[in-house]
């Protein structure tokens, strides 16, 4: 489909262009448009010409799924009559995202191009805190009257013309806007013309509050199976409704960003190649440069215990053996407690179930890694006369099995312990939990091996 | 409200819980149920009892809500006309679910109590491969055939009752179940009452193949926010379709299943205080003793530089300084480009874009980190007369950034090959990147501190 297109605009056959168009998903033109500017394969002036082939109500939707660069290179090209058409044809909630991703001067020609009523409503979304139910909702959705009929209700879906997932659930308000109610659009088409909306609808409404944050937002979707939860303010007014295609996006999101919290860097707005080099760099420097900085404690600790790793040089070749296993262990605990938690199969309060959970896994778990760890040891030091097997193979064993218990314990209580004080869970993941884990295993071994070996310091 | 109807069942005023329920939401109600049994507060008698106060419709809904031991438990406490009643109620789709958790007995008694139409249903979806859009799909939907009118269509509509969302699309197809085009519920209503549907149906519909992946179909829905996407076979019959919070639970799911094969942990089906101890252990042991075992080759190479650190012991006190900073590294490197392939920003094709942007990365990054280092070794060790601080900085900032870039490096190479090679990307994460970046590492270090402090060997 790509070459077909892009040959076809270097025939400049736009007419075949326009039919082929007709044919696809705005998404897919949109990819197309897009995937010819970051190739450098059509030029600014035809991106623009090719985006003025499609229908007014189709562009709006296709501009929507392009990156910020090529929407700022489009509004550029656009005159400002263009612009209204498509800014009119934008749901609020679009025209407020492209007002976040756009440069100063940009934004004030958007807001030149919205009429008075949009600009209200941007100005009312822009105010809501990032991440909250207000800053992800949109203001297009149907709501009647609860004294109104079916006949009208219907009358009205049908004059509003719009289009999408905004329709299904129509809301049933007072005159003052406070929610009554809801109705599907089913409940409309299986009802006779002249009920009364207010006889009919459901009144136990699920919605969320402006400031809710949008992850509770999208776990409801989760719950409920909703297609749209209407946002209310704290009198109980309708202001929006969140759709499930949002909610879709901010489980995605979300999913992205703990992960990226898991690896210790600070998570990016823009795809991985849109990301510049610097700013890559600056997300991950400052977990780097801080775990590096603990890591001295690690240092002194070998250090101080100099003496040890004099009299037997073999317990240094094992750090790396312990230092590993602890930090899996514990990066598994503390991953596998910190996704639980942000699924909600995890509350604070069951922390002492979860610690005696992990302890009961970490013990079957650091016996099986203890024995073969021994086993491992004896059989590679077999001929060594140099090497006493039997007491190093039980001091690293011994060692394995206190690091196990350790960092499947410290990989549940730092996320939880940081839930508690309310920070991100996620911060308390893997390379946090390893910088703690070398610490404190090299300290347990090195006291192990003083005993088994009978070394005095 | 736990506690309200937890005392009205104590106090057995069933018919204020009746009444509560009918207020409550389906999911809030299972929620309700399953937490009395999960604290033990109820005993089981008393669970079917309240399940029974459910109106049928919303009993299966209810149903869908419980965990696999509930629904056992309620099965088992089920007459064989009550359990028909269930059964009729359920979508296909979650009938199939419920198949597959429940032991061969309660199976039996499923099928007994399924009509035969819904039988046959069920056999053909168990058949499609696990994780596939056949697999998921459900095969209650609209079809009608693209000679009838609108009217015809929404008396269809009315007659089937259906609720939900599975009616807000509706697929036109030949006599023989082809897929013709979509009409939405809207276009219905926006159309007079006379025409033909075959006449204003969208004839460019977007499919999945029952084989597809349900990772690719939800990619889908994200991408063109559709609430329902049709599921067709090899000759573009209609066989079900994909309704959009099926694709939200793959999403999660999928995410979950990512995070935990980055931590290096079999995934789990069930929540994780569902999964037993034995389980979880089983699910972590096999990659804790494959990396415990790689960490030999770390060991190996420490042993062979034995007169290394015979002559300068403190080059010992900076390896979890190295091991840790290449590891964590290696992890931010390899996490960001497993999660932005899974979310196609990355492709194969993308491989020495993606290496040359983390070069540059680690370029910068390295740097920072080895002058940082330097200074703080020169600091630490300024007034020790034993210690040759200016070797020993430079010794280890140069190896640190060796280990940064190599580790950077190692960490995108790895999940790209993975993927090449139609492995799960996700296995090439942290832990194991760490247990390779580890020996590297000690390996360069040694090198470096052979050279600088004029060691020989």
């Amino acid at each position: 489909m790509y070459e077909i297109v892009r040959q076809a605009v270097e025939e400049r056959d736009f007419k075949r262009v326009k039919d082929i168009f007709s044919h696809l998903e705005e998404a897919d033109i949109a990819d197309l448009i897009q995937g010819f500017h970051d190739n450098q394969e059509v030029d600014a002036k035809d991106i623009s010409l090719l985006f003025r082939l499609l229908p007014k109500d189709t562009a709006a939707e296709v501009f929507t799924h392009m990156d910020s660069d090529m929407k700022e290179l489009l509004i550029n090209s656009f005159t400002d009559t263009e612009l209204e058409d498509v800014v009119d044809n934008l749901f609020i909630d679009d025209t407020v995202d492209l007002i976040e991703e756009m440069p100063a001067n940009v934004v004030q020609r958007i807001l030149h191009a919205s009429d008075s009523q949009s600009r209200r409503l941007i100005n009312m979304i822009l105010k809501y805190p990032e991440d909250s139910a207000g800053s992800i909702m949109t203001t297009e959705y149907v709501y009647v009257f609860k004294e109104m009929t079916v006949k009208d209700t219907l009358e009205k879906i049908r004059s509003l013309g719009m289009v999408k997932e905004t329709v299904y659930t129509i809301y049933v308000t007072s005159q003052h806007r406070r929610l009554l109610g809801v109705l599907s659009i089913l409940d409309l088409l299986t009802a006779d013309d002249d009920e009364i909306v207010g006889d009919i609808m459901d009144t136990d409404v699920i919605t969320a509050l402006t400031t809710e944050d949008q992850e509770n937002v999208a776990a409801m979707f989760a719950k409920y199976d909703y297609v749209a939860l209407p946002v209310v303010d704290n009198e109980n007014r309708i202001v929006g409704i969140v759709t499930f295609d949002d909610a879709m996006d901010v489980v995605e999101e979300e999913a992205t960003e703990d992960i990226a919290h898991m690896a210790a860097v600070s998570p990016s707005e823009e795809s991985y190649f849109k990301t510049s080099v610097f700013t890559h760099a600056k997300n991950r420097i400052v977990w780097l440069l801080v775990l590096m900085l603990s890591s001295t404690v690690s240092s002194v600790i070998i250090g101080h215990y100099e003496a040890a790793f004099a009299a037997v040089p073999l317990l240094v070749a094992s750090i790396p053996t312990l230092t590993g296993t602890g930090g899996n262990c514990g990066s598994q605990a503390s991953t596998i407690v910190i996704r639980a938690m942000s699924l909600g199969e995890i509350q604070l309060k069951d922390f002492f179930k979860v610690m005696f959970k992990e302890f009961r896994i970490s013990l079957l778990v650091s016996v099986i890694l203890g024995t073969v760890n021994f086993f491992r040891i004896y059989i590679q030091y077999y001929n060594d006369p140099t090497v006493d097997q039997m007491r190093l193979a039980i001091c690293v064993s011994l060692a394995i099995v206190a690091a196990v218990i350790m960092s499947k314990l410290i990989g549940c209580i730092l996320p939880m312990a940081a839930k508690a004080v309310h920070l991100d869970p996620a911060l308390m993941a893997a390379p946090l939990i390893s910088t703690i884990v070398d610490a404190s295993t090299t300290l347990v071994f090195f006291n192990i091996a003083l005993v088994v070996f009978n070394i005095s310091m």
